[in-house]
């Protein structure tokens, strides 16, 4: 997967003049940087090293100090310029000025730009690059444009890595600001390999740049969790060791599943820790922490009616990892599978050896595919149920930006934001290139299952993810982003659901009406009526 | 469960003088109510039969008109006095005013308060019964504060028959505006059959009562969801008809399950379409709407960091419920399980057949429990794994209360909160006694799992429960809520997540730091570093 996945220096070789190589200039810089946390830090280089001058200002000035000294000193003296306030950082800057926000969402941003504005032009533009919420965009692009000064909302993922070499770049707000910056973000941003195109893409008006970053990491927590599920069946249901699991990933990454997230799993896994010589992932407290994105994500599903639950249980995933002690406690109190035959009341997930699961002999050693036809859960339908739920995220996650652009008149083409999604960010995949396929196609998709490539998938997939939800459940091992995707699932491809009796119940208590499926009009029944 | 769960007119003759018996008074009412839908209009008349002169007034007169003229003609007439504004309606109100607000949560609120306000002296008091979102409810009682009005945010459950007969009022805000109507809803409340107490209850200041009501509402959400899947379950994996089902859910009734939605399950299923001599649940149409209270719930839970997987789910299978068309299409494109043996491709759900199941002979007889010894999914099983996802629904809901009042400094007394749900709400059950006990034994309480009850009943259920859940998966029956609480429970009785291998990938990625389970302290590992 290193050729998809990665996006080292060398995908930014096209745009790349070097920083030793720029001609000198004048004193004005071409773009202006505020706040330089790493992923500032590391994009005010990347967009230096394809030879723009760049002004950064970070409100503590020993940061800014610390990163100057360290660029000048790595060659980059005539690129990065400093300032020692923000007048002198706006009055550095060539008209119009072009201006990155690297700061941290929320209040910062507003506080920096409130100190902005009076000294900008019509005509200038501001790009907040942070993962802003999607309405606080909206507002401040519609309070700037009352001066003039074009606002973007700029979604930037791939960590610090990717802002260093090459991230996605999920571009909205005004047209006109994206034309001034649209050449810096395509030239900074990675390339996918499958047609060597920039990962930048203005998307839409308004919040929809940040709304499409939003639901990129609403889906990374889908992923992640799914790939947590995933490896924790490996482990304790299939006995693998850490390194041996880290093969499986690796062998993974190969295929349909190949990705930047299952590619750093199979590397997290193989870690050792050098104080204890223990694997490095056992010894990391099961606690996984959340900066806000997924939760916003799950919020806003919820708001525009869009069900997205594999998003949402991967959230309240880690608000259950969270818990740690109440869970320790919890642990020694509620029971859990007996396992027939075990000396009594044991717990099953603890065994690893209530289901037959196929596992490699030798350590290192990928057990090999064709145990699937077997009863048992083997390592296929691992991958299967992996597959065939992280789909099922991305389903989710483009339903809820297709109802979104239509809410909000953004005009999103789907196409755009898969292609832009298939190199730089935490979520590429190689999933993402048969998404963009599927809305090209017909980008007025209502599913991308509903396409013969995901619908064939699905097909196969299947067998293995039913065994592997309904192993959880007996072993007692908690799948629930993978057991909700498949919920999800089975309900959408049902013609009827259950509902008709929650809508009857609503008629008996509330008097809430209901529709008939024999004819239209709505309908009331007095229920108690000749009981 | 006639007993436990009807609040039929007898449970109000405590405080009953009955509308004909009332004394003449003077011209001024004793309570004002304003907004005459049909909930309004029976709140008037509950509170009207307990003795007091209820002041109406509607924006839309002949809305007015037509229920006091009908209230009028059935002995009223002293008790229900119309106002043809809202100058003449404060005007004839005794003083300190109390004025009930039954108008739509939202706009309409402020609307009517905006109005109100200027008449209104310091001393008089405004409880708003609507399912307003707590936080506008806590934003209204700062502003009339400061004008010396108490203002309450009241939480008024069970429907029009509740409203009419005995309602649950959950009662936040203004401590001394409860004072001037507490008498007033112990009064019209319901009383718990356990030990006849009014399920009336002050829980806390601001938004407190409407927070606590919009929980009870996301457990019903859950609630009414957990029984369609049941039901779906009955119906197509036990090949059961609507009466048969019904007397499925009628002896459930009976025993731990018993609980006002399984009671009205039972009427709902026994009904017959007059026009089409179907099963009136047949020719109803599955698309269940919804009014917002449980969106707001997950909304909540998510801002608050605490995990309602559940009650999400709940609100997510009603959206996947509204895309009737598309699910139409989709069931004709996507795969579901293969059934062995039974002829090719067809879906299993379908067929009703796949899994053993043990079903009555004769209609109408409830097969008995001993069956689910056996190997297949039965009756008994579906019981428990209905009951156990339903604790677990519980659960979740109480935790999200508790951690809403340590947030917002409300001193919620769960145990009241418990009493309060036993009688009038539609949510009432069996269970709430258990769940008020347990909080009586443990104020503190983290999760009412914990308790020795719980933990028994969990222990005798999770095996069904599991079964049903595995099933499920393998037929392509949608569980969404039930699955869901499955891994939430398992999540939660868990000393060890996976999810430590999502904060190595987050460290990875992201920096983002980790904890060790050896040592205290936060960690990071510069990972491409020898590899």
């Amino acid at each position: 997967m290193r050729n998809a996945m990665q996006n080292d220096a060398s995908c930014c070789q096209g745009g790349l003049r070097g920083p030793g190589a720029r001609p000198p200039r004048g004193q004005k810089a071409d773009i202006g940087l505020v706040g330089l946390a790493v992923m500032g830090q590391n994009l005010a280089l990347n967009i230096a090293d394809h030879g723009y001058r760049v002004a950064v200002y970070n409100r503590t000035a020993a940061t800014m100090e610390e990163f100057v000294n360290k660029a000048h000193a790595n060659g980059y003296r005539d690129a990065i310029i400093p300032s020692r306030s923000l007048a002198e950082f706006v009055a550095g800057l060539s008209v119009p000025r072009r201006i990155i926000l690297m700061v941290k969402a929320g209040a910062p941003v507003d506080a920096v730009i409130e100190q902005l504005a009076p000294a900008l032009e019509p005509g200038d533009v501001i790009a907040d690059c942070g993962n802003s919420h999607f309405r606080d965009t909206a507002r401040r692009e519609r309070a700037l444009a009352e001066r003039g000064v074009y606002y973007l909302g700029v979604g930037i993922s791939g960590g610090e890595e990717g802002a260093r070499r090459g991230p996605s770049v999920m571009a909205g707000g005004a047209p006109a600001g994206w034309a001034l910056l649209r050449d810096v973000f395509r030239g900074v941003a990675a390339r996918a390999t499958e047609d060597g195109e920039p990962c930048a893409a203005y998307l839409g008006p308004g919040g929809a740049g940040h709304f499409v970053k939003m639901v990129h990491n609403g889906i990374e927590y889908a992923d992640m969790q799914l790939i947590a599920e995933a490896y924790g069946l490996v482990r304790e249901v299939c006995g693998l060791e850490p390194a041996e699991a880290a093969d499986v990933f690796a062998e993974w990454n190969l295929g349909d599943l190949g990705s930047y997230l299952i590619e750093i799993t199979a590397e997290i896994l193989r870690r050792v820790d050098a104080d204890t010589g223990r694997p490095l992932v056992d010894v990391i407290l099961d606690e996984a922490e959340q900066k806000g994105t997924g939760k916003w994500t799950s919020q806003e599903s919820l708001e525009l009616g869009v069900a997205a639950p594999t998003i949402a249980e991967a959230v309240y995933a880690r608000y259950m990892s969270a818990l740690k002690s109440e869970r320790e406690r919890a642990s020694g109190v509620l029971p859990g599978p007996v396992v027939a035959g075990a000396g009594g009341a044991r717990d099953a997930a603890a065994t690893c050896s209530a289901l037959p699961c196929r596992r490699s002999g030798e350590p290192g050693r990928v057990p090999d595919d064709d145990g699937r036809k077997g009863t048992g859960v083997d390592i296929a339908d691992l991958r299967d149920a992996l597959y065939a739920s992280k789909i099922c995220s991305y389903a989710q996650g483009f339903a809820l930006l297709r109802h979104a652009s239509a809410e909000y008149g953004w005009g999103l083409d789907l196409a755009t934001v898969a292609r832009t999604w298939r190199g730089g960010c935490i979520i590429r995949a190689r999933l993402l290139a048969d998404v963009a396929e599927a809305f090209v196609g017909n980008p007025e998709l209502d599913n991308v299952l509903l396409t013969e490539r995901f619908r064939r998938v699905m097909a196969q997939a299947q067998r293995g993810w039913r065994k592997v939800v309904s192993a959880a459940a007996l072993q007692g091992f908690p799948t629930p982003a993978m057991s909700s995707a498949l919920a999800w699932y089975d309900s959408y491809r049902r013609a009827v659901l259950p509902a008709n009796l929650i809508q009857a119940q609503r008629d008996y208590f509330g008097a809430h009406t209901y529709k008939r499926v024999d004819r239209p009009g709505v309908f009331h029944t007095e229920w108690k009526r000749g009981l």
